[in-house]
């Protein structure tokens, strides 16, 4: 059996990671064809990481075949998988996306609020095109999403295109198990972590070790602050301990941006003030990276990438599509259809949750009722979301300033209207469906 | 057949009111006993009220006996109905409500965010002792309540006490009703608004006036600023025209603390600073009322009586309990278990919504799913009110902790506690479930 | 305002019922044109039925344009109502419709088991023609189903037609609340019967007179046999003391079939090999009523019509079309979509229930859980519709034999298809969409 | 770490098979001490089988104290598993369940219909006395009951006892595993069935080997008759080409019953008049069963033993110890908490469902949806069930009855009382609930 991956957005800086995560896994996993897909933007950047990958599979002695197109549907041809980590309009619309709440005093982020929803606008309607064309040319390929905002993009495709074997991934949960693992000076794989939620506003409510529950201990910890599992691109956790013990819950770190907005938001305009946006940072960051892919001396993946947050993506789209190839009924936690999970929820709505991996996808654990303190929260967020994805596909004005006004990072009826419309402005190269 | 009604909190400023409505209504509601009961604080005010209401009688020639009384449960004997209307720690509790979260930059509002919480606290445990005696004394009677917060009280008995004749009241659709009315120019009662959530976040969706639906021409009214319908105890209406044709909903006035929060906060600091909060403006206003009451020469309900806040509550009450007696089956807006007229929302909620009013109680008319761009708010409001209601019963720091987290006015885990600490110990006397 | 009805199905021997209550309410619902609609086979009764019509409106003096025409497209131009009663392939259809199932030891009835799911297959595709060419036609008319059975062909209409303003109508509840008024000795009008199920499937479990609650005065009588709410083509009933007092519901004649069904087979198969089918005793009553209707002295109702089963289904039928009409608000007992008032069947299912008529059509009162006893075979006769209606489009044999086989009174693996392959022989010239 | 299991009914002739069970799993599952528990009527049975199990662990040369006694109480203290598997009344009460519904014409089986509601009477009441001592003595125990009716047993432990960790289980979804890994010709361990329902009412609606879908390639066997999964102890099969075609669903060989019941009475009645009952027959085996146990030179499991109905019960639960022992995180079919697994069923039900299992119990993976064609029956044989915990923890005759009256092999209104009637006379001993 020989496997075929294509990565829709192959140009990413990411990529490297994903190619070593390919490589290591060749026993189990054997790939033997690898496709980096790019537009004609990232023609150069494609083409790099492209090189250095040939390096790297050279290096592993491993017998991979990897080639870089702009020619998307050529590269569907025959595809196992097909994983997607595009960026719409680049960094340069990230940095509207976080720049122009921020100058409206909302907080200015590219997975939540405003700029979240931005993202949304731009990517949903790029990656329905490429779920229709996966659905035509490699029907029994499954697609694995790292595209923020991941569980938006996966609802939209599940609900709205023909492909259906879809789901979405976030380094979030894959980094809590990691520090929780750490924070208990335990190995990773003895940790699972009962996660309730929606991409990027999900919680944990239950830790065990081995089958044990240890969720008090870690509690104890998190209130000690002995702990700290936020990713690399955003500021540490400092939650306070009547929220721990109140909530009885784990957060994670995108939760400050709903729980503790007025300091982030601080924050984010001091940092604005002096070192631009995160966006802006990132440009820099990448092009460095970019310098180094380019070296023909590099054969591995090097260290610098690690930095960049949402490190560890590649990881768990290495993990899923490796339990998927071989059935493990492993447990993970992706982004897949509720179907009664959560109750509480839509039924046909995405959810973040742990699932059984088999080979014909996730099957999601069943959760039951949301811990009384967030659900209402999580489905205020859930209906938000839903907005979103409707005014992603209809491109309705209306669609989109519901979701804005509803949205706990917005939630005023004269700014929803003023960002909104400034946010289509700056990216009306991107929003065809809100332009016809 | 012979009626008796209970006024719990009758030395209430608004007694007067419904006083006159029982008078008005003698024809085909006929009362022949009411009594006032309210505690030691208010004996005072219960009895001006008593001398004016038998003025009142006297001057209509109707044939009521009307007294007042200390004692709460010899005046439960043998009532058939029971209106609460009670204020827990009276207007000095309501200044804290609203000025302790203004000095922390949150909305200070007395049914809304922190301050609305605080009196579901202050209110809840008195109102389930009154619930216990109704059902042990009297348990045929009806339970009107107007109490403030009315849908969380209403919910609150409903579920926790053993009476489940319980209603609760606001006259906010009423006044919504009216003013459409006003607005279209067509009598009241040829006009019926389909409400759809909860006391003071509830919105209609369509307008009817004689059965045919003239929703469009209220939004152009709306959206051409033709039209107001605020309650006189809060500001003017001022939504934009996005939102009215974004989200196609009629709004009530308590939503502009939820839509347009920064703006009613400037405005209330502003008048906080030059007024004072609402409750010593009301207190002042209430001393000039009684001053009225007073004077031997008062006969009936003083016209001055309607620029106080709240105005029609009594009106909404009497005609409750006249369609109640006399098995109207008549279409009134109260607060009653949802038992799946939004299933979006859990069966054993109480939701305010239009009800077949009979002698058995009000049945909803069902609803079905709630309009999309308001979902998830009126899901989150549930459950906070929820953790309100578990708060109020448990007097657990952590479940009122909750219940501040997640209110959209507050919503913030560190300000959650500073601002809920501070409120507990301004309230202490009224909340022992806090001090056990 | 000038109103036109078209009666699909005009020729009908019910129809001169339906012309005198149209006749009666004049005053307030002011028909000025009707039109009887039927296929070829039925020119020569629609024809008679018009005639008689003509001598009905002539005597009592009104101004009633009545015409037939069996162009169904011209009649529906400018409709306000349009109420269908249709048989399709008459009542010979109905005598395979009781006879097959009979001579396989199955109940053989035109609107439960076997044959109602016939009827339903031949019925449903010709209702959802004529409900797309009112939508296109008369957009905004309301159509009255009567045509059995009417719960199915509601749901179908309502859930695959374009047209939404679809009600289904039956006699039964109508005749369950005269008989208890009569029981009671109370004027039906003060006789309020809560309603829960589906269309032929519905109980009582409550009896309200004037608002005060009668229930269990109702189930006494019923014990002492006191008691007779059948209509006249079904027989006597007879239900124990101890299914009345463990079920405290109030059965519907149509329930013996379900609960008594060993006693109603070996009845009906004495019947038949005595007077043959049902069907066979209809087709002479109706023969000898068109006798009367010929007659040119005929200038009413005549009084043998009510002798016919089905009586008083124009009468539900006039009396929903004027609350309509004059947006009455007032209660009556119609088949009409779900929407939560029942939250253990589908949100789309249609129910038959209590519901407020108003101009925008009927609303129905929240019911809420099931009573325990019913609960869970009222679920499954709902699934059971939901597989015939899907069979009824589809025409997959295989829906059809699913249909069969959950259907109660059939349940037999084996059967169902013996059963099923003979009544689709038997039909094949109704059943186009089984013939594809 | 040293286990103790306490086995309740461990005077069962299953019990050998439950030892060597234990017996060989010891170097994953250590077990220390197994106690065997009966009731005074059973004392020389257990006294029996523990001597052979005693002489079953010498020849293993494991190190287990095995133990028995009468005394519950002390038996529980320091258990960590406690398996129960009880027969109230003995094979004498079967026979009654059996032969009592045979002689009105109902089919007599011991889990399904009159004979299995009568069985849930017997046996609820003494396990919820287990279950609070369990509770009580060993609050950490898992109690694992293989009592039929198991279904209904695990519910009315869950929902109505204080102890929370109870799982059933039942042979069925292992059998069904096992004849079609067989029929496949490939291992038991390969394949996963997807089941979906009730105990003893359970379908598999997808069969996966190594992950890979077979469900197509099952039908078909099963359609050739080339496949036989039923267990010893109930007829084979004999599924229709239709019936399988059209449901899509493995059934289990209990549904013979429900679908195709005609042919199963009769095969009884015939049965019966040669053989007596089934109870009968079991009786004999047992009896010469427990002949060969006496056997001093009997130093394993006996082969005779899976002659008898049922075998495999105990090598399921031995499975479902170890894993949750060890945490395994494997997927085996239990009876648990719905939980929103499959939404149409109450939240709170028991269903049978593939489950994680954990340390913490079985977690169930989402299923969600019934499939169609069996959505009513399985939500009718659900709402039967609750009225059978009811009336057995009740008491109350009119629960009984409902749950007589709707039980698809009854649904008789008056053969419900007659043979309800007969039986709790029959049974009266045993039933103090209902004869208080």
């Amino acid at each position: 059996m020989s496997l075929k991956v294509v990565i829709i957005g192959g140009g990413s800086s990411y990529t490297p990671e994903i190619l070593e995560g390919l490589i290591q896994r060749q026993p189990t996993f054997p790939v033997s064809e690898i496709v980096l897909v790019d537009v004609e933007e990232g023609r150069e950047k494609v083409e790099t990481i492209c090189q250095l990958g040939n390096r790297m599979i050279e290096e592993a002695k491993v017998n991979i075949k990897l080639t870089w197109t702009l020619d998307r549907r050529s590269a569907l041809q025959g595809a196992d998988f097909v994983s997607t980590q595009i960026r719409v309009g680049g960094l340069a619309a990230r940095a509207q996306d976080e720049r122009i709440p921020l100058k409206h005093g909302l907080i200015g982020q590219e997975t939540n609020g405003a700029g979240g929803i931005m993202k949304a606008f731009r990517t949903i309607p790029v990656l329905m095109e490429v779920a229709e064309e996966v659905n035509e040319l490699c029907p029994d390929a499954w697609m694995i999403n790292f595209t923020n905002p991941a569980g938006m993009v996966t609802e939209a495709l599940l609900n709205h295109s023909a492909h259906k074997k879809v789901i979405g991934v976030c380094n979030i949960p894959f980094n809590m198990r990691h520090s929780t693992a750490e924070l208990l000076q335990v190995p990773p794989e003895d940790v699972l972590i009962r996660f309730i939620g929606l991409n990027h506003f999900v919680f944990g409510d239950r830790v065990y070790v081995d089958g044990k529950d240890r969720t008090e201990d870690v509690f104890q910890k998190l209130i000690q602050k002995e702990f700290d599992y936020s990713p690399a691109n955003i500021m540490p956790l400092d939650w306070s301990e009547t929220f721990i013990k109140s909530t009885k819950l784990l957060p994670n770190p995108y939760h400050q941006y709903y729980f503790q907005s007025e300091t982030v938001l601080e924050k984010d305009l001091k940092a604005y003030e002096e070192n631009g946006t995160r966006a802006e940072i990132v440009q820099e960051l990448e092009a460095s990276l970019f310098e180094l892919y380019k070296q023909e001396s590099l054969r591995e993946k090097p260290e610098e990438l690690e930095k960049r947050g949402g490190a560890f993506y590649s990881q768990v789209a290495c993990s899923l599509m490796d339990s998927i190839y071989n059935n493990k009924e492993d447990i993970q936690t992706v982004n897949t259809w509720n179907h009664g999970t959560i109750p509480e929820l839509p039924y046909d709505a995405v959810i973040e949750a742990n699932c059984v991996i088999t080979k014909n996808g996730p099957k999601p654990i069943t959760i039951g009722k949301i811990p009384a303190p967030m659900r209402g929260m999580i489905q205020n967020m859930k209906a938000m979301e839903e907005l979103v994805i409707k005014a992603s596909i209809s491109g309705d004005y209306e669609d989109a300033y519901n979701a804005f006004l509803v949205n706990p990072l917005i939630q005023d009826e004269k700014k929803a209207k003023v960002v909104l419309d400034e946010l289509i402005e700056a990216h009306k190269d991107y929003l065809p469906q809100f332009n016809r």
